[in-house]
């Protein structure tokens, strides 16, 4: 069985130096990855084209960097303490534990029939039937088990207990005494940070209606069964907008974030065609949802899963955290508050009122847009010699390497101080990484660094230096102060005078 | 009394949206502090300029991002679970817990001198007292209390108990089952995520030695008494490289790395007359350590404390996390490790054999460097017509708006429009933040720019257009097309043609 793209990807990620598992020489932890020296740089410049488009080519964004570790009331007043939660299963059998929408869904299409016959629903619609063994978690435990649902760990049918809500947040002790109160959350997603500092934001930068608050920072989600590669991890990246508006407004500005957030995601590669907009259902919606559209991309192997969600948090969120709810004429049905000390209104631009904005929410995963760069730009070619080569498309501001410099001869010295000097030229020129390349030989180098996606390769040969090549051969005079460049997609090979390489690569990369 | 140095920067950074304390709104997280606006800007381009100074700029370096929850064997085999504790006192009277240094380092000097002559030691070498202290617990008990150390929360003379180890690392529970195996820790250094995948990055990258792997990251410590603003946080982003090189060439490296170091801190603004090098006397070094030099930084109010650790780690840390640790010919003491699943070696450059690697590694805080940044760059002045100002100054590459670009007259559209042009154009030279600035009149918005660094302030006004000035002034045809542009430092300012402006900008902010 030929390997399938999901798993030639995870292999050219460990192989060349995108992602290696967490804590691997002991075992490995699961749901944990670390990224490597090309991951690294990939992460960082999606991070940055984020950044770039959502802070600073527009003039209504803020951006922040709040802290990983919160105090416990901004997670029980968000409502995470009561909803963040998955429900579970275990098998009292071994005592593994399963996300029973998981355990379901990994089942045999025969088993997954009789699941759903036995709570009656029909198997064609997946969220309802396991929205019923919620509701009937005795029965659900019966149904498991009679239906033969099987534990993926021992390979046997489990003797299933009533599902349970677990919830997902890492908790830790905070301080030198673990007393009841002592404890804070690993924050689940970035948005809390930017709701609790509302108020600090615009009190220093004097923002009027309408505007965002920008955030990209790690979040932490205890998920019951991590799975898919970088897909469902425990510790993730997120890209996070709240952008808040006067009521009223609100559904322009969810219109107006849909297209810049397709927008933005073709301009990395991913396009339109491969991205599924699911307007969530009314029923289906998170309890603060007005309304949510979530980008589904085509993923390998997995299908069509979440890339980014884009909800409409009427004032639920900023309701939830202020004082004074009471005093307010909230929208959103929020839980009593009376431990904030802060009043998260503005004042509503026409009629300086204090008024507490709707918000818009664009929230994108880090990890799982480099799942999807990666699973797009991954090209296996037949070349006109009928030799087969890997090449990773990468848009040239996503690639890890920018230029590959390569002497063609690493020993020796004339070589090796022209290659080091045009490294370090063209690395001045701010662009992303330059790499001085000198680990093989040159068609090694040229199928690695199609491997990992570099845009240009630039050798320094014998000819550059006006000296004969390695085989006795006379130089040509028109090539000296030349070096090769080599087209990544087109393989084409252009000699470029030393003195217009700078101007002619920031041409190619811009 | 005057505000300390330290308050002003405590202040301004609030008031502008640098630092605001953590989950604030609930009465804020001791140790926790969210960046603003402004501070994520400012750490973002501290945190590029190192990773271009010792990834971009080099050809002997390799990135790395790997997660900060970590396997527990992880931090058992780095010493961790046995060494990484503070030592510290509780007060029977009110269950309050401090820091047994920081308590007695924060006594009247009349106390400390009964603390150390009860222990035995000499008041002028604290660090002997605190060791005498720690040694004897059951006599440090009785001296605390009868020399009258007082309990800050208290005010009063606390029943101290004997000095007990406290680890200082977050624990969290990983998956659904909490047992005795299923935690993990919140990485205490980022430092461990490099030799855990010392093996990853040689195998994907074919790197000889010698060579090093940086990483910019959060890292964690459970402080007993977070203080002194960012300088002592619970969450923390650290820069750390690990260098390896051959056994022999260590102390050569060591020196390279300490020359680096102060060269970077100088190119960042802190002058070199502003660091003290203190090479850690060897009955103070870390049990890892060969030797250590420490960056003392002469912070405002703290005085001399640590930016930067320079240490040369042997091969403790590789030799600690591999198997068959005993066919390996370690240096460093090593505790048995039965559980990597890896051998971390590399081959020998000359005879190619499996060596372990000795470790430089240059250790900086993110949030100390922000600090210390901010001290040096905050500046009162007293202008020529007698007034004050303040100022930033920052260097350029670390200001976190490069250019304010400001419409004389926000609601005119003719002038809106050339200026959000201007800004749209300048942001597109991709050298960080431009900012359209339309909050406030001109005199303030100097001001404001002032206080947060940015170099240049942009003016568009009627001048700009032709037009003539709001009270009926001829326009000067010479000033057509041309906007004014101030300089923060010196306070010139030039009228620069639109057309020239981007070239000019470049010029000044390379």
């Amino acid at each position: 069985m030929p390997a399938s793209l999901m798993e030639e990807l995870v292999s050219l990620c460990k192989r060349r130096g995108f992602i290696f598992q967490g804590s691997e020489i002991y075992g490995g932890l699961q749901g944990f990855y670390d990224y490597g020296p090309l991951g690294v740089e990939l992460k960082n410049n999606i991070k940055a084209a984020w950044w770039r488009a959502n802070v600073y080519e527009r003039d209504d964004m803020e951006g922040l960097d709040s802290s990983i570790i919160m105090h416990r009331m901004v997670l029980r007043h968000s409502g995470h303490e009561a909803t963040f939660s998955d429900p579970m299963v275990d098998n009292k059998k071994n005592n593994k534990r399963y996300r029973l929408d998981h355990l379901v869904k990994d089942q045999k299409a025969d088993v997954i029939e009789k699941v759903a016959a036995g709570i009656g629903e029909d198997a064609s619609n997946f969220p309802a039937v396991v929205a019923a063994l919620i509701k009937q978690p005795a029965k659900a435990s019966e149904v498991l088990k009679a239906a033969g649902v099987r534990d993926a760990f021992s390979g046997e049918v489990g003797d299933w207990t009533e599902p349970k809500p677990f919830n997902m947040m890492f908790k830790t002790t905070i301080g030198p005494v673990a007393d009841e109160e002592s404890y804070g959350y690993l924050r689940p997603e970035t948005a809390q940070g930017i709701f609790t500092n509302f108020k600090n934001v615009v009190d220093s930068t004097s923002r009027r209606l309408p505007f965002g608050i920008a955030q990209i920072g790690k979040a932490f989600r205890n998920e019951i069964t991590p799975r898919n590669f970088i897909f469902r991890v425990r510790e993730l990246e997120q890209m996070e907008i709240e952008f808040f508006c006067v009521p009223g407004t609100d559904e322009d500005w969810h219109q107006h974030w849909l297209d810049k957030r397709l927008a933005w995601w073709e301009a990395q590669g991913i396009p339109r065609s491969k991205i599924e907009i699911l307007d969530v259902p009314p029923e289906d919606l998170a309890h603060y949802s007005k309304r949510t559209y979530d980008l589904m991309y085509d993923y390998p192997t997995l299908g069509f899963e979440e890339i980014e969600g884009i909800a409409n948090r009427s004032d639920y969120d900023l309701g939830s955290h202020t004082k004074n709810q009471s005093e307010l004429n909230l929208v959103a049905k929020v839980s009593e508050n009376n431990d904030s000390i802060a009043k998260l209104t503005i004042p509503h631009p026409e009629t300086n009122k204090p008024l507490v904005p709707f918000v818009i929410e664009p929230s994108a995963g880090v990890d799982r847009a480099l799942l999807a760069v990666l699973s797009e730009a991954f090209t296996k070619e037949t070349l006109e010699n009928g030799s087969e080569r890997i090449v990773l498309k990468l848009k040239p501001h996503l690639a890890p390497i920018k230029v590959a410099v390569i002497p063609l001869a690493r020993n020796r010295e004339e070589i090796t101080t022209v290659a080091k000097a045009i490294k370090a030229e063209l690395q001045g020129l701010g662009l992303g990484r330059v790499l001085y390349e000198d680990s093989g030989n040159i068609g090694k180098a040229y199928r690695r660094h199609d491997e990992v996606g570099t845009p240009y390769c630039v050798t320094v040969d014998f000819d550059t230096l006006g000296l004969g090549g390695g085989e006795g051969k006379e130089s040509d005079p028109a090539l000296k102060d030349t070096v090769t460049v080599r087209d990544r997609d087109t393989l084409a090979q252009e000699r470029v005078k030393i003195s217009e390489l700078s101007g002619w690569i920031r041409e190619k990369l811009r």
